[in-house]
């Protein structure tokens, strides 16, 4: 049973993933390559290779963990955390730990060897959209679980080990530290100015104009004024909208066009870089708020982060954001 | 000049190192491999490569930016931060902003091209933690800063550019957040305890014993018990001490030896992996207080950090960190 342990100094909460675990030999090989399509359990065919389907969009008269899907959703073979259990919250002296009690799901976006978002269709990304908002709208149901993380690693440098176009999620019974942070931040802010700080970046963003990426009626993709990353971008509704999982149907189209437009972006502008993306939203027991507005998160895995970074949680950016944009507002998407 | 940003919703400061900007193309090529002896600019003759000597350990009879130091500090050639000019702390709409003055160094740990710090003797390492410690000293007499982290990156993987053995310290005007968030820790335990957390830490660690790496009568070397890496390793001084340019000197041939020895066991335990480490200290503005203890980070980096942990702030470990432990502890270093 993976197990999770709170800093006593932070706050700051770890998985010990010991199922994943691995002896210190295990660290002195070379990095495995990423599996290609040769051998790829994800694509269509290969079903049994992967752990039992939770859920599929499907062409009607096909069944479960065979062909005939179109985004498959299935257990990670390998799960930081797992659903069965009690949480049972216990101490070890000054130390908190509970049972590492969750969920951790893989979304495989295309029956075929796809290795990017960007090689899908509109139609086909409207597709994993939906599968995001409905697997949250599942897990949301079982009380224990209060956050929901959709998480999208692209390349072995940002993590993945598969190189068939994946993304995945990850439920947890705690509300992660950055995004109680983040919610600190428009709360003091709201009390302060007596308005939405997200909104306001929105509006302020689109007035000076030059971090802007995509600008489309209802969403915008912008480079944020105090980026990390070089190329680091972020896509937000343009109304007031605090979980991504009540996205309403009607925005779904217009979310995978500017999804697709921004990553065709800096793929084209960085060669095909590994990236990370993820989807920042309110956790599943607050409701409707003033202070919080759902995001994606693109982080290019370009530069690396070294001693002073983990030491203080500054960032270093070579780029400033403003130049970020204006590259990426020019690189012309088929 | 480079520019410190404050992010808006998380309070988190970010450096736009402009001077070391680079246009997108330059990220498109494969990552440099780090330059070796051949043309090692901190190499004893090289001296004229390096930006000037800022202070140094020498032999009787040199002269700066000559041969004959042990050694060296020089301004770091692409400065993320400088010395000189005023904050001029603004606004922007929503945004603050201010000049990214202060400093950042790079101290030479040796004349001859080591590729470790444990390639040094034990008295070798006494001059660098002398250094480290005078360098703060020094630096923290200019009142616009407020806090310097030592660090080193070593590998690649890590952030190092150079292979010769070298650490780096940058002086920010502002409070990292990684230390203001251990500082509250710390005050949110001696409110509630009356005791230090850090002490505490300490004791119980000694007392349950199996996170331990190594223990000497003053420093100890363990594995967290809520380690974000694998075979993560942290110092600390087992009395309480708050700053770490005030490491009395008795107490300074104890710490190379620890710190020699916990290197030489991660070393010789993962095959000379990629790490950092960096040392925590009090702030420059704040005094002896009871809530925070110095100590240094050490993070090998073996495994990759992906879009969960940026989006989350969680980290999954796969190694539990007793196992870490009970493995550096069988490690033999001669």
């Amino acid at each position: 049973m993976p197990e999770l342990r709170k800093d006593p100094i932070t706050g700051r909460w770890i998985i010990i993933a010991s199922e994943r675990a691995k002896r210190p030999i295990d660290f002195k090989a070379a990095p495995a390559t990423l599996r290609g399509a040769a051998t790829c359990p994800f694509c269509e065919g290969n079903e049994a290779s992967t752990p039992p389907e939770i859920s599929a969009m499907r062409y009607p008269n096909t069944r479960a963990n065979d062909r005939g899907w179109r985004v498959r959703v299935v257990s990670n073979k390998f799960p930081a955390l797992r659903v069965e259990g009690d949480l049972d919250k216990r101490g070890e002296g000054l130390y908190d730990i509970m049972n590492g009690i969750g969920a951790h799901e893989v979304i495989i976006e295309h029956p075929t060897h796809k290795t990017s978002l960007t090689g899908l269709t509109e139609e086909e990304i409207r597709e994993v959209i939906w599968v995001y908002r409905d697997r949250l709208q599942d897990l949301k149901k079982d009380v224990r679980l209060l956050y929901g993380l959709v998480f999208k690693n692209v390349g072995e440098t940002a993590g993945a080990s598969l190189e068939h176009s994946h993304s995945q999620l990850i439920v947890t019974p705690v509300v992660p530290q950055q995004v109680q942070q983040e919610m600190q931040g428009g709360k003091h802010f709201l009390d302060y100015r007596g308005r939405c700080l997200f909104c306001d970046i929105i509006k302020q963003e689109i007035e000076t104009g030059d971090r802007i990426v995509v600008s489309e009626p209802n969403f915008v993709s912008f480079a944020p004024f105090a980026s990390r990353f070089p190329f680091e971008t972020w896509i937000m509704p343009k109304r007031h909208m605090t979980h991504f999982e009540n996205l309403p149907q009607h925005l779904i189209a217009d979310l995978a066009h500017i999804l697709k437009a921004t990553l065709a972006k800096i793929e084209g502008a960085l060669a095909n870089p590994a990236y990370n993306y993820l989807i920042h939203t309110t956790p599943f027991d607050v409701g409707e708020v003033d202070y919080y507005h759902w995001h994606i998160e693109i982080i290019p895995r370009i530069t690396r982060v070294a001693g002073f970074e983990w030491g203080t949680g500054f960032y270093i950016n070579p780029v400033p954001p403003e130049n970020a944009a204006a590259f990426l507002r020019e690189v012309r998407i088929s």
